[in-house]
């Protein structure tokens, strides 16, 4: 069978490697699509330390049932599917208060484990969703970076009425707008130094944008804020040195979401945590955001086709990731369809 | 009337000031404790930004209602109170989301206004919290310090089992000890350098302590917990420095929170926030936490006669100030007694 394969740092393509077994308590998949992820290239340029490899990536991906193994019920084969990426023990401490996401025992599909760049694909039953009828399996595929946003704006605790500033209108910052809107939040402003991606961020409902290299980003918010700062700020721009200026921007009570896997140190002053109360959180993966992210998706309140910029086939996935490297402002989500059968 | 009156920075003393007014919607007491506090020092040291000189410090206090202004309702002369510091305006945005404690006016009695090291005192009614029966005026001047603790460690969420690092065995470090088992928390683990405070600490609750002069408290945390770290971390001694290593000894989805008024930037990784989903929080003075430290107190939960090193006199206040200064390992809390009426 097929797979993207990365056997080392800067080695990978496409491979011919062996199906997979069916475990007790897991589900074979035929892979419909799965999207390219930042992750992904970070995993081919050797910047994961997870990863062992040779390693099948891929963890956002869509399909349809084609075994289930012992010990399985409610998944049939033939069903149409998407896949949380996250497994976890389920008895460590971030399990046993419901931090999944970060189980001392973590596995992640396409990471720890071969994942979705594959004709077939095995995982635990347990992270396999049901799509609705209406839900397209492509639409499917975008399940996880859509869960990335909800998680880290959970994390943040929103307010009804609550701005919110985005660093960064790549993939993550654009399904970032989306789910603020669909969360109820009506004033998001998007920053970035690229204008078209700023663009895509005011079409998919960004209230205003600002473009870090014609605007002091700072001074514009405090004027634009009155001075009194802004309740959330999510840096999905992951530039360590950005964390200043967020403290300095916050609100009193505000929260900042952080996403970025950056080993630079950035300086943090506690005097301005203290003062206005902050609250910094880190969020990583999702924690069990799979059945909202579909019900979102179904009702029609996430902008799913607009963020899917290309679509490859498997062959030409190589390809499609030298664009993305190359193209990063051409590129909103690329999707890999892997089995023309279910399209 | 007599006063402990700042008139700048290094120059303070008893002094005769004016016998305040009471407003409509305010209470005047008589005040019989006041405790002093590390941040009046702060004061006295030129160090506290938000404070204009001449100032009444002191925002730790109990005493006797002398006399209700206009409008109060549900407090009487003769009764006996605690004094919350924080007025908050009610409307801005911190206040909407209930967290009066940093609203936008915010100002702390005995900081902003004149406070507790006076004879009489007039403050909002709403801050005036009246006492059971069964406690001492002398224990309620002790009800704000509480209020710091149980505000850090609700900001953190403790979950029931967790265990808990504090860095420091100063007032906080013991007040938080004591909140902590008061909250069902039975693990806790404090840190310092000096040994007569740890001994406090251990009296007062705390599993084990170590001096960071005798031991590596980093490997020694690592191996206590196998290398799965700590899920809440109080920085009670307010050094920035501690900050990289409070990060690397959390455990995943852990909390850490931070107390300290230091401008000094600390290294924040990113990465670790991010890999492990940490919380950090701010925390600052205390969101409308005195009734259910009123309650833990009445109820026998905290131990706060032990929390009492120290009662002078109101002329003998400057010594103890010097006596809290060269020599913090003598003391802890240190009650001044005002009006002897009241006792």
């Amino acid at each position: 069978m097929k797979a993207f394969q990365v056997r080392a740092p800067f080695e990978f393509g496409l491979a011919q490697v062996e199906v997979p077994q069916v475990a007790r308590n897991e589900v074979k998949v035929d892979v419909a699509y799965a999207g390219i992820c930042g992750s992904d290239l970070h995993i081919i340029h050797g910047q994961n330390a997870f990863v062992r490899f040779p390693r099948v990536t891929g963890h956002e991906f869509s399909g349809v049932v084609r075994e289930v193994g012992e010990g399985v019920e409610n998944i049939k084969v033939g069903g149409r599917v998407c896949i949380d990426p996250v497994i976890s023990c389920g008895t460590c401490y971030p399990c046993r208060i419901n931090r999944p996401n970060v189980c001392t025992q973590l596995q992640v599909i396409g990471v720890h484990r071969d994942g979705g760049f594959s004709e077939q694909v095995s995982v635990p039953a347990s992270n396999v969703h049901r799509l609705p009828d209406s839900m397209s399996l492509s639409h499917a595929a975008l399940v996880e970076p859509y869960s990335i946003a909800l998680n880290v704006l959970d994390r943040m605790q929103p307010h009804p009425g609550d701005s919110l500033l985005i660093y960064g209108a790549g993939v993550i910052g654009l399904t970032l707008v989306q789910m603020a809107r669909a969360l109820g939040l009506t004033d998001i402003t998007v920053t970035d130094v690229i204008d078209e991606r700023l663009e895509t961020a005011r079409a998919l409902g960004a209230t205003r944008t600002l473009n870090g290299k014609d605007v002091d980003v700072e001074a514009t918010m405090r004027e634009l804020t009155e001075g009194q700062g802004v309740p959330l700020i999510v840096d999905a721009a992951c530039i360590p040195a950005l964390m200043p200026q967020m403290v300095r921007l916050a609100s009193p009570a505000g929260r900042i979401g952080l996403l970025g896997f950056n080993a630079t140190p950035t300086d943090l002053v506690q005097l301005e945590m203290i003062k206005k109360e902050l609250t910094l959180v880190g969020s990583r993966l999702n924690n069990r955001k799979f059945p909202r992210v579909i019900e979102l998706i179904a009702s029609g309140k996430l902008q799913v086709q607009e963020m899917i910029s290309h679509r490859v086939g498997f062959d030409d996935m190589p390809e499609a990731i030298a664009l993305i490297e190359n193209h990063p402002e051409q590129t909103r989500k690329v999707l890999v369809q892997l089995n023309t059968a279910h399209s």
